[in-house]
């Protein structure tokens, strides 16, 4: 193996200071852009491979975030992370990525990990397990050691950190008005998130909606169910219960029972319609193609890189934590009914 | 922020070596049963949080697996991702995820994050412009370094190193025979996958069918394009081309071809049938659903890291680097004929 120079050496030899070298190295702005290059080319010139650690200890930024994520076939995380890794680029800063599965256990080990790899922020959004049992220590470890944190979809009022969210109450009440405007009396709520926070609010939103209804609707009904049962569930409700509209919590539920319901014979959306949450790619080739709440996770990742970067270049204590919400759309195609 | 009990702190407290600490913490088949509990709760109770940078250098083992994959939102590397976290976790490994987003730079400065951050193996499939390019040497810094790699999916033959693949030339030649049988004749190859290894092998595997054909069938027409244009493409080709069956190179493009050519009027598969890699979820809700190659996307995750572990484990010189062919399905439904 090749003996490797190390950033000292590099330093000796171009006559000037380790973090100069670094600095230089990592592009930061305190280098007059001559430096840079002179750095640059003797780096390249001896070899030199940049220890990012060693320079993590030596100036307290490593130029990567760490972003853990709770499902990764979960085409709403991947486009959300899609976004962050983007943005982070576009600033020159690395990102990392862990998944917990959705386990406590493994987003505890996903925190310690990143602790350890010198990240200067990190984006989470929580697992469900961490929602439903709200053990929240490992991420106030974070704060202990002052590294910036931002909770993007999944988040806790437990943690005072930087937040973004939809208005999951807002959205969900909306769809549902929406589907009750187009003459449905019995919508059903169906999710296969249950024990998020994104889905508490949204079965809230879905319930006060019926309860503001001012003509007379049926009651609220909630299906919580798995992506392996959904399909036994949902024909088990339709055989005992009337139901003429879908409010799916995630795309799954949606377009699984957009399937489902005419496969056992009802008329979409002449008998049942359907709203899912969260406009990813299966919705634009179902047949018919799925009335959905955008909830723009692009642009969620995107905004929550921002607002992490502006926390990291302003200091942690900079400024009182912000809760920003990223509005959602809700687009109407063939699966809801067009007139009112 | 509450001190921190070191490494060394604790081992003397404990009254043991630095490298029993790290083990007994790492759970390592050295330490007895006995010493872990011993090692773990003495841990707990100063509030030991483990540096794994500092354990990694002295240890030489961080238990943890990088991953660079080419594109997030593709549901191909989202499922193998799975797979290999899941697989990992199995084996008390952690797994950090680099995106490369089909970009060379971005590939090279993920292998310099991992090369840096200490891992014991890397599992990489190669972005879209690497293997245009042919530009290699970013891997075989990793080789230099004797730190394992497994290539999977997009491979090349450049890199002596474990792989592992689906048979990608004969799962077109077969997709292609399928169609053929079924009588279609005008059969075009789309994709929006160009420039990568496994799109040039379904196309030679394609072009070797229809040669094979012992009817008289059309050339061999290739229609590369990307999500944004395919549109527009496939139209414009299918006004001027006689078209009876589509093989779809990639999801994207066999389930946004189906979905067009019935918007144009043509019935599937009375007029033209549909085939596409590789069996993700957008498949099923399709109308009508599609005839896939399935690729076992999670299963070859799973592999690729019990392939590597075996490296890590037995040393990297240890045996031949091998190529392991993940054995895929044609998974008929109703987007081919089902008469021949």
């Amino acid at each position: 193996m090749e003996k490797k120079v190390t950033l000292k050496e590099l330093a000796k030899v171009l006559n000037v200071s380790v973090a100069t070298v670094s600095k230089a190295l990592n592009d930061s702005y305190d280098i007059s852009e001559e430096t840079k290059i002179r750095v640059k080319k003797k780096a390249k010139e001896l070899n030199y491979v940049p220890n990012i650690i060693a320079q993590s200890l030596k100036l307290k930024k490593s130029f990567s975030l760490g972003v853990i994520i709770p499902n990764i076939t979960d085409e709403f995380f991947a486009r959300a992370v899609h976004g962050i890794t983007k943005e982070a680029k576009e600033n020159k800063y690395k990102t990392l990525i862990s998944i917990s599965n959705e386990e406590l256990q493994s987003e505890r080990e996903s925190v310690d990990t990143f602790l350890n790899s010198n990240i200067d922020g990190l984006l989470i959004s929580l697992a469900s397990e961490t929602q439903m049992k709200k053990q929240y220590e490992h991420i106030k470890k974070i704060q202990d050691q002052e590294i910036p944190i931002v909770l993007f979809d999944r988040v806790t009022d437990e943690i005072n950190c930087d937040k973004i969210t939809i208005d999951d109450f807002k959205s969900a009440y909306d769809a549902t008005y929406f589907l009750l405007r187009k003459g449905c009396k019995n919508v059903v709520f169906l999710s296969t998130i249950s024990n998020t926070s994104v889905c508490e609010l949204r079965k809230k939103g879905y319930a006060q909606a019926l309860k503001d209804s001012k003509i007379k609707v049926g009651a609220t009904r909630f299906l919580e169910v798995t992506h392996e049962n959904l399909e036994i569930e949902l024909k088990k409700f339709l055989d005992h219960e009337e139901v003429d509209g879908i409010l799916g919590a995630d795309e799954h539920s949606a377009v699984a029972s957009l399937h489902l319901v005419q496969n056992l014979g009802y008329k979409v959306p002449g008998q049942i319609s359907v709203i899912g949450f969260t406009n990813g790619s299966l919705t634009k080739f179902t047949v018919p193609s799925l009335t959905a709440i955008s909830q723009h996770s692009e642009l969620m990742g995107k905004n929550a890189v921002q607002i992490l970067l502006s926390r990291i270049q302003n200091g942690y204590l900079d400024k009182e934590m912000q809760h920003k919400i990223v509005q959602t759309n809700l687009i109407q195609r063939k699966s809801t009914r067009s007139k009112s």
